[in-house]
C-alpha cells in the first residue's frame, strides 16, 4: 500500500510530533533463536537497520555466553558495526559486562531489572532488590567514566508475571524510582508477557509521574502476545511517551506461544506513526525489505503484519480481485 | 493468564461502560474458506458462540450460491441456530436474498455497500449510486416488515482501497448518509484492507457528526493486515462508538497475504475491553475454547493471538521458564 499514499497521514490530537523507535531486534529480537545467526548476519541486519532511517539500534548483550549462547559474539559484532551514525546501546548484565562494552568503546548501556521477585529469580537468580544492588555499580561506574555512558534501566515483568499474576503498580513504581535514584538516564517499562490493556499503561505512567518521574525518561516495551502492543502504545502517546521499543519484523519469541509473536513490530508501529503524522525518520518500505530479508536469513516468515501484507502486496493481482469478493 | 487476575481491570477515562461485539466469524469468517465446512459444523459453531455469552452473531449470508459457494447453505443453517436466544443477522445482497431471509423468519439483516467505484465494480459490477439503487428496496421492504426488519448497513473500503489507495472522507460520508436516509438502522465502517490508523478513524467519525450522523448507530470493522486494528478501535471508542465488529479466531482470510489475518480477532478485542473493565458479557475462556475447536474443525491453528497464547498457556513449565531467560 506504501506508495499509494497510505496511510493516509492524519494527525490526532494530544499526540507527539516526533517518536524516538529505541530498535531492538538484533538484541532482544535474535536472543532466543535457536539457530546461531553468523556474526556477519547480524552485522548486516545492524547496517541495514540504520539504513532505514533507524536512530537507536540495540545491537548485543555482553551477558556470559553460558545464558545467551546466540549472543556470545559481541566482542566480534560489535566493532562491525560502532561505525555507523547511530545510537548503538548495548545490554550489560554486570560489572564484568560493562568492562567489556566499554572496553570496545560502547557510549550506551542498559541494565535489565525485574518488578516480580519471581523473574528476578527465574532470569536472575537473585532477589529484586539483590539484582539492584548488582546494577548499582554497573551504572555508577558508568556514568563516570569519560562524560559519562548514557543507561537504560529495563524493567520487565511491569503489568503482569507468569507466577504471580497482575503485578502491583506501587511494586513497579518502587523499582523505577531505585533505577533513576542510581543514575538510570532512561526506563523502558517492559509489559513481558504482554497481558497489560491500555488503562493499566495509563494507569502506571500516571503513578510514576506522582512519584516525580518525569514521562520524558520513560519508554514503552509491549509484547504482543494476546495483540494488545499497539493499542498500548497509542495510549502511551496519548500520555505523552515519545519513545517506543520494537522489533524489526517482529523478532522475538513469544515464551507461551511459539507460533505467536513477543515483540512489538517495529514495522506496525511505523504504520500506525505514520498514519498519525508522527514523524520516526524511518522509510517503512526499506525497513520492510530488510525485515524481509532477516526472514529469509531466519528460514521462516516474518510475525508482523505489516511486514506479510508489502511483502504479498498483489492488489491488482487476480487473487486480490478474488479474495475481495464478498457475495 | 485468565483466572491468574489478568489482564487486570482498569479502567481508562473517556470510554463506554459497555461494548456491543457483533460477532462475523460465522458469515464474514467463513466466507472465504476454501474448504466447505459442513452445515452441522457452522450451527455448532453459532451455537458455542452463543454460548460464550456474545448477543448478536452474524449467521450467514443470502447472497447467489455461485459467489458465496462456502455459505450456499444458509437455507439449511438459519433454521438450526434460529432458536438461540441472541439476535442472528444475515447478509442480504438483494430483494430475492431478503425474500430468502424473511422466509425463514430473519428479524435482522444487512446489505453490503462500498465507499469506493472501483470496490463497487469488483464486488457488486455496479457504481456506487447503482449499488445503492438495489439496496434501497431491499431496506424499505424491510422496514415495512412486520413491526420492521433491522437493518444494518455495511460500508466498505472506508479508509483505503486497493485500485484507489486512499479514500476521501467526505466520499465516504455521502455514502453514510445515503443508506441512513434509505433506512438504515445502523452502519458497519468497514476498514476492509485494514490500512486505517487512529487519527483517520477520528476523522471520520467527527465528520459523519459533522453531518448528524449520531455515534449511536456507528459501528466499527477493523481488519488486523497492518496490525492497527486494535488502536484504531481503542480510538473508535474513545469518540463514543459502542458497537465493534470482530471475528471469533480472527477468522477471515486477508487478500493480499495467506498468512496474515483479516478480521479483528474476537478474543484481542474482548481482552483489551476486560482489561478496561469493559462490560461485553463474554466469557473469554469459553470463547477461547469455541475458537480453538472450530481452527480445529478447519484444521489450522487460529490467528488470533490471544487463542494461539492462551491455548499454549503453560506458565509453570520448563519451555516457559527458559524462553523467559534474558541473560
Amino acid at each position: 500500500m506504501t506508495g499509494r499514499g497510505l496511510p493516509m497521514a492524519v494527525p490526532a490530537a494530544g499526540l507527539p510530533t516526533r517518536v524516538r523507535i529505541h530498535e531492538v531486534g538484533a538484541r532482544d529480537g535474535l536472543q532466543n533463536e535457536k539457530v546461531t545467526v553468523p556474526t556477519q548476519v547480524k552485522a548486516e541486519f545492524v547496517r541495514r537497520l540504520a539504513g532505514t532511517g533507524l536512530t537507536t539500534i540495540e545491537a548485543t548483550s555482553f551477558v556470559h555466553p553460558k545464558w545467551v549462547p546466540q549472543l556470545a559474539d559481541a566482542e566480534q559484532l560489535f566493532p562491525l558495526v560502532s561505525g555507523l551514525p547511530v545510537e548503538l546501546p548495548v545490554l550489560v548484565p554486570n560489572e564484568r559486562g560493562l568492562d567489556r562494552a566499554l572496553a570496545l568503546g560502547a557510549r550506551r548501556v542498559a541494565v535489565f531489572a525485574s518488578a516480580t521477585e519471581s523473574f528476578a529469580k527465574a532470569n536472575l537468580n537473585r532477589t529484586v532488590d539483590e539484582a539492584l544492588a548488582m546494577f548499582e555499580p554497573v551504572v555508577e561506574r558508568a556514568k563516570a567514566d569519560g562524560d559519562g555512558v548514557h543507561v537504560r534501566g529495563y524493567l520487565s515483568m511491569c503489568f503482569g508475571d507468569p507466577w504471580e499474576g497482575a503485578v502491583p503498580v506501587p511494586q513497579v513504581v518502587r523499582v523505577c524510582r531505585a533505577l533513576l535514584d542510581m543514575g538510570c538516564d532512561e526506563l523502558s517499562l517492559g509489559d513481558t508477557i504482554g497481558v497489560a490493556t491500555p488503562g493499566h499503561v495509563l494507569q502506571l505512567l500516571a503513578a510514576l509521574n506522582e512519584e516525580h518521574v518525569p514521562t520524558s525518561v520513560l519508554g514503552v516495551h509491549f509484547h504482543d502476545t494476546y495483540g494488545q502492543a499497539l493499542a498500548n502504545t497509542l495510549a502511551a502517546l496519548q500520555h505523552g511517551v515519545t519513545t517506543v521499543d520494537a522489533s524489526a519484523g517482529g523478532l522475538g519469541g513469544c515464551p507461551f506461544a511459539k507460533s505467536a509473536t513477543g515483540n512489538l513490530a517495529t514495522e506496525d508501529l511505523v504504520w500506525m506513526l505514520q498514519g498519525l503524522g508522527i514523524d520516526t525518520g524511518v522509510d517503512l518500505g526499506r525497513l520492510v525489505a530488510t525485515s524481509a530479508w532477516m526472514a529469509g536469513q531466519l528460514g521462516r516468515p516474518s510475525p508482523s503484519r505489516t511486514v506479510r501484507a508489502l511483502s504479498h502486496e498483489d492488489p491488482e493481482g487476480q487473487e486480490g480481485r478474488e479474495a475481495h469478493k464478498e457475495q
